[in-house]
């Protein structure tokens, strides 16, 4: 058992590495996403693999968010483990044991999957009878991302029939990962018309087939601020919103004043001439790249931000000194903001939470290492 | 934890995305590295980042490792716990309550730490005079890497002579991360010639001061078997050997029969012509790079070796399928081996074992997350 803290803890006073979220800004982005969606008339549900954190998850849904979104079973699991319902799966799961479990779920939860193969459909239908359940199907199709996704306005309608056969299982609309959308939010009107019109002509195409479409979902952090010019979506997705990060910041989605999550991390060596090393690397940051900017650098360093965070290994982040002007000392602290918050987020146990510095207390990641 | 299982389980009846390790060819690793150390007369002190399970740094001390190394106070705390001692923890660890926990382990654990600078050095001194107990230190150089150590032998030297002065530490020997030699095997002898100068050098300004080291440490897998031509060494400490990887294979260190750990997926979407998915992407493998290859693809496909796992996002591992001729379908099972294993076992908390491909048990890692 811990001592009862007498006094309140600084962020500063946290060993490191340490992941920190400011609750003001967190709270902010959480519902200037909820009141962008509300003012365009269409649903929010956020896709909680950024913090894989039951609590958020509620604040998400307290906000308005419609419902939630996951990629994993067992993501799903935890999040209905903590009362949460609505839960879409986005993911093509398969496999009998895994589909098992979802079918187990959606007896008390509302349980939605996307799927781009007949296949998969059947799978799903086989669980849902097992259990004696019902799960909704999403048709996935390719928007440009090249990823999953069926190809045409056909393919989604062969697929719809090839659904609506099926026992305990519903056809309840469309969907699609956006992920290619990665310009500057002023420059995604042409995107997004595009993507708009792909929508329509499987909208036109199901409904002369006699399908209509409960949900048509998209979404991603990059695009969310221009779904309004989709006027067919009746939900989206984002996920980084939440707290934010380098590549949002890249691509002008956010600004630094938005990013509510940092990594603090201290000065470890600096025996080398021109560098200093700082007590994260990869298994703290993530490699992910700086897709949105130079494509170098593994974070911002917030206090000397011409400073580049040029190397990393698992535990050393190496920061090229260049003619910043920082003379670092051993023991100094950092505070970066990571390229990647959901890879980064995933990597840790724990990230604590404050307000104007003064930690408030942590969050257990409780849905980090379900990949199954 | 499996349940009780009555009939033997093939490792493709493990949900996916799954990490299994071959016992027999991680036991024969284990051997080979111990004997090539005890057959040129020094030690080997594994790094046990790679794995972060007690019961894999047991198996090797039992094959005659001196101790083990770890880069995180945590670590060496699930190590100690697990009852492993002479602990080298090869980071220079900065920050009181993490040198407290490191000095309180010391009352009962032989515990080694790296630096490179005084501060370091009288933190570490102060914080085993508190717990009163007694700390080694090895003084890290840089031999080429640019990443910590001091640079040149007087700098050892003085930073022995201000170590020599401080109470409950003492000066143990010298060591260095030799990461920068990634040559070919075959072609290491002269960087590891340049390597052994350096040490001589700084063994003789030492010696001219009257200093012994006790330890003389370097090492990393794709160097290991090159450490014979550095008379000098007392040990060395590879880590990635216990398993190996794409990496350790580009640079030549190892086979694709010496890679212990494969990573089962399985293929979830088809739709999208020219491509699969598989259900493991960067929260299953990390981003890391095939560094010692093309630096393109992030793992090798074993079934399919001239597909590439081109793309992936956090969840998605996405396979171009070129002219390869293969032909996936949903469902279909494939093992791949990634480009670098330490990152992909740190994001996992199980992997399972097998002979044969009959599952045998589970490890958990219980290392994971200790990032402090």
């Amino acid at each position: 058992m811990l001592p009862l803290q007498t006094k309140p803890m600084h962020i500063q006073e946290l060993e490191t590495p340490a992941i920190v979220v400011d609750l003001a800004v967190m709270e902010s982005n959480i519902r200037s996403m909820a009141e962008y969606c509300q003012s365009h008339g269409f649903g929010l549900r956020p896709h909680t693999k950024t913090h894989k954190i039951p609590a958020i998850a509620r604040m998400q849904v307290d906000a308005g968010s419609r419902g939630i979104t996951v990629a994993k079973p067992g993501e799903a699991e935890v999040m209905s483990g903590a009362g949460l319902d609505d839960i879409l799966v986005h993911y093509p799961v398969f496999g009998d044991s895994k589909l098992d479990r979802l079918a187990v779920l959606a007896r008390e939860r509302k349980i939605i999957l996307a799927v781009d193969s007949p296949v998969t459909a059947e799978a799903i239908s086989r669980a849902a009878s097992r259990a004696g359940s019902s799960i909704r199907i999403l048709v996935e199709f390719d928007s440009g991302m090249r990823r999953c996704g069926v190809a045409s306005p056909d393919n989604v309608e062969a697929l719809a029939q090839q659904i609506a056969k099926l026992p305990n299982v519903t056809f309840s609309g469309i969907t699609t990962y956006p992920g290619h959308i990665w310009d500057e939010p002023a420059h995604q009107g042409s995107a997004v018309a595009e993507l708009s019109a792909k929508f329509q002509a499987i909208l036109d195409r199901l409904r002369r087939s006699g399908f209509e479409c409960e949900i048509v979902s998209a979404g991603s952090t990059p695009a969310a601020r221009s779904s309004h010019l989709a006027s067919q979506l009746t939900e989206i997705r984002p996920g980084t919103y939440v707290f934010n990060d380098r590549n949002t910041m890249g691509v002008g989605a956010c600004t630094l004043a938005d990013c509510a999550l940092r990594v603090l991390v201290t000065v470890v060596s600096t025996a080398v001439s021109g560098r200093a090393v700082v007590d994260g690397g990869s298994k703290t940051f993530s490699s992910d790249r700086w897709i949105s900017g130079t494509k170098n650098g593994f974070g911002l360093v917030v206090e000397h931000p011409e400073v580049e965070f040029a190397t990393m290994s698992e535990e050393h982040g190496t920061l090229e000194l260049g003619d910043s002007g920082y003379s670092p000392k051993v023991g100094d602290r950092l505070t970066i903001v990571p390229n990647h918050v959901c890879a980064c987020v995933n990597l840790h146990d724990q990230l604590h939470y404050h307000r104007d510095s003064i930690v408030e207390g942590a969050w257990q990641v409780a849905g980090r290492g379900k990949v199954r």
